[in-house]
């Protein structure tokens, strides 16, 4: 939704992409890219013309859609929506009761009228239109101050997207691409009537849980149904009993015919964001610094969150979510440190710049480029310093009535501007989701666990030296040099036994306050809100003019990498940044490590053998009885002799992928990435063709599931199998 | 050393080697029971004569030796013996000193006269005589009640074996086969003057650690070696500067030429124990109880001692031993309890009695049978029953100090009767190590940690109903229904400030104290050894009594089984029972579980990849130069395109096969035998043959390590290189 996205600076991708160029599937490629490589997609075994996955209002890529965070696609004339499960699991928790838990059984609606509105903020996005602007965001930037230029380029991106909204029911965004180089204007149908049709439950759909995330072998039936509606005349509408079906103008056909080890694929979706240009100095401390120190507190933070909310109690209810998201990021970060250190990272990143740096000295007509280089990586170093000095002032904002009464506060602020003049975040548009965030927080808030989170940051603030300190923080909670971790908890006993945020009226009335009735306030979290309100500003400033310093230099070193790289014969791709991406490549197992293989398949037999009746390996007992009797129906595949379920493949993803359909060579439906292998996570920084393995779940399952455990024979119906 | 070692009744194999008798390499197979298939060995590619395998004095048999719980090989004609790093290790411990830490830095003698000492009770026994002596042992005895039976069996076993030790420097034991159905005198060479001549550093020997124990892809060069040494005579002698290097009548050649993917290999040692033929009801009893309850009080006895002995105090030395036991028999247990329930091994037990059953219900002449194993069956449900009756009491006498003031008072009876009828461990043959056993304590116990296990103990034991507890055991502790663990702590403080158990002279000294005085001493441990001595010699009469009768129904169901077997073609073998075996099949990766594969060999890069500079991952830097510098010397496959590390076979293997020579088809070292996968650990009770897997250390890794980082170069001269 904003404007500018990736404040990380721009270099050049690893060795291993331009030793075996043929071989590796490096690439996250925007759709008007893939007329470059046309012959390359033919050649790989793409049956379909190239030329026609470039057009997005075209077959297949008309398909393809975003739920904001995740990605998915139409399969079926009548807005039937396929995505991962773990993309629509908030949707199935929010119409589960104690009577009906759909997370538990899963759910089916058996015809239309009993589909379930999604969970509150559920939206599909299904781009129009997607148009260049990088002319009406650039044009003079380069001569301005870094501070005028950044709030320029962020004016300007405004000012397109209030323009592009004026369509009723549309939702635009201007996206950067290249590191500034590149601006795009992106047009989408928001349709705001979301149902779920169909989810497996967990005991299918989230099979293995925690324990297998990010690993192989895998055996999880990670999909599960929406369908979009609209208004009768077709625009995107609230939810309303009147609305109908939406009919996109393309939906994929399901392939049941099965994929083989080294078949063509491909997978269009919304990769949400990677550091493969990312300068040696900012490699260095997130890898020297940052992951690390974050993973060690990440263990601690998860640990105070389960004393504070033990298993079984109301409070863990609310907390699951956030416990299950810390768990997964500090697992996704173990695996990038060991894959960094695996590759050697660092060291390979220092051989890309300094060749990069060869390259620039054979020729003085590029001396501009070095210079360019030479001030990024001096910009890298002061970001760098900058996390590392913010890092536990940061980590001690987290407490969710904290930052509720920051936004208020501030809110209140940029409503004394021009609504065309706000910040991203505060303007009109963004105002519905503001106040579905105030309420949602009575489902994910717990005094005691906001407490005893805050205790733990607090305790990392003032173990600092006084001179990383914040004074401005200190003085307002009254934290001198002699605080300390036993003075604390009566600190906060203060703060949580005066506020009233933790009340979902309170805050929702507060959205209408003033800047002078929020500065009378007497609310603890408000007071202190606003008596940082003006650091908090400086530090945005200051972030905002390095990121102003960056508009300017790294449009110049992603042209330095692009030329240096197509003398190579290797097409420079962007950074993902959550706009639609296709990466093509093939069934492929892999050697994650010496001595061991992963096969390219896992087969029904499989669940069987790992399951132990105890979740997340309970698979139901009508499966492993399937299972058990042979009955793979038309599912079977010859070459194992029994159903596929989860499959590997070499495709370049990340997160926000989840849910991206995997076509075969006609376009076809044949599953849905839903994650990455543990040694593949590192691939956000540096891809390695040896080890980057993405994982999908196989059409075969899901349909063997409909069809042989859920009974969801209607929806096969209403979709086009083929085979 | 005794005379009879496997309690464990005897039915019958599991279904898959009925099955896949081809495929299967099952089989612990005695020298003897090689001819009976000659031909199944030389299709699978043996190039030596299979008659000349049953020749324990010939070549290649002559060079295989046993060093008591480890297996191991002569390799030079001038008594040098290669075996694991991990079977030696505690020489490489007993010789290391703070600044001389040879299990940090390795150690390699220069020469002969810098050989060192191995750890007091080191011994190689060289096998020269093995004799049935089934009648001497057997005859009569069916007639007698069971105790009766026992003990004219065991009374028997021991006349044999002294008869046997008369020549001196020999060792000599009656070892049962086929649950008592045949008895074999073995007499060996006790080489008693052992030395350490070269160990890599634990950074290579004990690569990976507790980490990878168990586990594929491995990287460990679990190798070393020692030297025998004789008397100039030639005859068996205590360590003297005076004694010269054994000359053995055969030793291996060692290959340097590599093997293949589907290399034909075999492997010669001592698998100590399995369980292949256990009835029904112990297995229901072990995997249903025995199992899980003891891994859940392994975890808790490991933290235990965590907590009482802290990393980096002078107890932890004494106790990282046991605890690496612990850790290593804890992850074993997991691996058997997850290994049963994924091959559903007790179903599959009851599936083959069944088929057993109704093979004997076919022809009336086998109804005998069927009576035997009713009974048998009864039998083991009344074991199990004892077993789980006795299972706290059995924990609450582990303390070190309690089991040796049983061991004394013990001793002090026994030493009443002539030498011929005491029992076994107390004979004058076991004094040595009797006393070696006292002497060594000071190096492993520590007050406080002894206290701290007992009292987790006992803190089981009173947790039971009052039925399940001994009188007499609370009698003498003073422990009523009424006693709680907080009552416990001071209970036991009065032991360990009363006892003078802890001084090793006195210990040493108590060994010549009669009965009397023992009952007259006012030792804690010691009256608490005398109160129970009644008790504890009932439970062993009661057990020997279940023995006994054992020993007239497990041969009958013995025969049974290898009929039954016979008419599917297939050999039966008799369990383990640390005598020398062996097992023959191929190098062979596999697939562990659904969707992954283990690759066959693993390689030197693999360290590379693998190293994190961290104990257990520290490679020494010149190792991992000579990687990086390619520096494979002669040793590199070329199918691998480098040196193989570690490789995996099908054999048959368990615990006490450790250091077992791997050879070729004719009869060459490739490797040594270390340890099996993760996933073949229930193998003890279930071969399974899709995924019991053994793990080796290849001796081109063991070669290359002695050449290009260790400069062992005057053993390679020594040992005949073959290619």
């Amino acid at each position: 939704m904003t404007t500018i996205r990736n404040l990380s600076a721009a270099l050049l991708a690893g060795a291993a992409m331009l030793a075996t160029p043929a071989a590796a599937k490096e690439g996250m490629f925007t759709p008007d890219q893939l007329q470059e490589i046309a012959s390359e997609l033919q050649e790989a075994g793409l049956e379909l013309d190239p030329a026609s996955l470039a057009d997005l209002t075209a077959f297949p890529m008309g398909a393809i859609v975003s739920l904001g965070g995740c990605s998915a696609s139409f399969v079926s004339p009548e807005g039937l929506v396929v995505t991962n499960h773990h993309c629509a699991r908030g949707s199935v928790q929010y119409n589960s009761t104690a009577e009906n838990n759909y997370l538990e059984n899963g759910f089916l609606a058996k015809e239309k009228s009993a589909e379930l509105p999604a969970a509150p903020g559920s939206r599909i996005y299904v781009t129009t239109e997607v148009t260049d602007v990088t002319g009406e965001v650039r044009a003079g930037t380069e001569q301005l101050e870094p501070l005028a230029r950044y709030e320029t380029v962020e004016q300007r991106g405004k000012d397109l997207v209030a323009q592009c909204e004026v369509t009723a029911g549309y939702r635009c965004r201007v996206a950067s691409f290249y590191g500034g180089a590149q601006y795009k204007l992106i047009k989408s149908l928001e349709v705001r009537d979301v149902r779920l049709v169909y989810a497996p439950s967990d005991s299918i759909g989230n099979y293995g849980g925690d324990i297998d995330n990010w690993q192989w072998p895998r055996h999880t039936g990670d999909f599960a149904f929406y369908r979009a509606y609209v208004a009768p005349d077709g625009s995107a509408a609230d939810y309303s009993e009147e609305n109908v079906p939406y009919r996109p103008d393309h939906f994929l056909k399901v392939s049941a015919a099965g994929l083989e080890d080294g078949d063509f694929v491909m997978a269009a979706g919304y990769p949400g964001s990677t550091s493969r240009y990312a300068p040696l100095a900012e490699v260095e401390n997130t890898f020297g610094w940052a992951y690390p120190v974050f993973e060690g507190l990440l263990n601690e933070w998860i640990a105070t969150i389960e004393e504070a909310a033990p298993a079984g109690s109301d409070a863990r209810v609310k907390y699951e979510s956030r416990l299950a998201g810390l768990n997964n990021y500090s697992k996704n970060l173990r695996g990038q440190i060991e894959g960094a250190r695996r590759v050697g990272l660092v060291d390979r990143r220092r051989a890309r710049e300094a060749a990069l740096g060869e390259w620039i000295a054979a020729d003085p007509s590029r001396a501009g480029y070095g210079e360019a280089i030479a001030e990024l990586s001096e910009l890298s170093e002061e970001s760098a310093q900058a996390s590392r000095t913010g890092f536990w002032y940061n980590n001690a904002t987290r407490p969710a009535l904290y930052g509720t009464a920051r936004r208020l506060y501030r809110l209140a602020h940029e409503r004394m501007l021009p609504d065309a003049e706000r910040s991203p975040g505060y303007q009109e548009r963004d105002m519905r989701f503001f106040e579905q965030g105030l309420t949602a927080l009575d489902r994910r808030y717990d005094p005691a666990v906001d407490r005893a989170e805050w205790l733990l940051f607090l305790t990392g603030y003032i173990a600092q030296p006084m001179e990383e300190r914040v004074p401005q923080f200190d003085a307002a909670l009254g934290l001198t040099a002699e605080t300390t971790a036993e003075d604390l908890p009566a600190l906060l006993d203060n703060f949580y036994s005066a506020t009233s945020l933790g009340d979902g009226a309170t805050r929702i009335a507060l959205m209408g306050a003033s800047v002078e009735e929020l500065e009378a306030s007497e609310d603890p979290f408000i007071k202190l809100a606003v008596a940082m309100y003006a650091y908090d500003r400086e530090l945005e400033e200051q972030s905002d003019i390095r990121s102003g310093r960056a508009l300017a230099l790294r449009p110049a070193y992603m042209e330095a990498i692009t030329q240096w790289q197509r003398e190579s014969g290797v097409l420079t791709y962007p950074d993902a940044n959550s706009t639609l991406r296709i990466t093509f490549g093939k069934v492929m197992g892999g050697s994650p490590r010496d001595g061991m293989a992963y096969l390219p398949f896992t087969t029904l037999e499989g669940i069987v053998d790992k399951d132990t009746g105890v979740d997340p390996f309970n698979a139901p007992p009508e499966l492993l009885a399937r299972i058990r009797a042979g009955d793979y129906g038309d599912y079977a595949l010859d070459s194992l002799g029994t159903v596929p379920v989860n499959f590997l493949t070499d495709l370049d993803s990340t997160g926000g992928n989840s849910g991206s359909a995997t076509l075969n060579s006609r376009g076809e439906l044949v599953g849905l990435l839903f994650d990455g292998t543990f040694e593949s996570v590192n691939s956000d920084w540096d891809f390695d063709p040896r080890t980057t393995r993405t994982i999908h779940v196989d059409s075969r399952y899901m349909l063997w599931v409909m069809e042989k455990v859920d009974g969801a024979d209607a929806l096969i119906e209403e979709m086009d199998i083929v085979r």
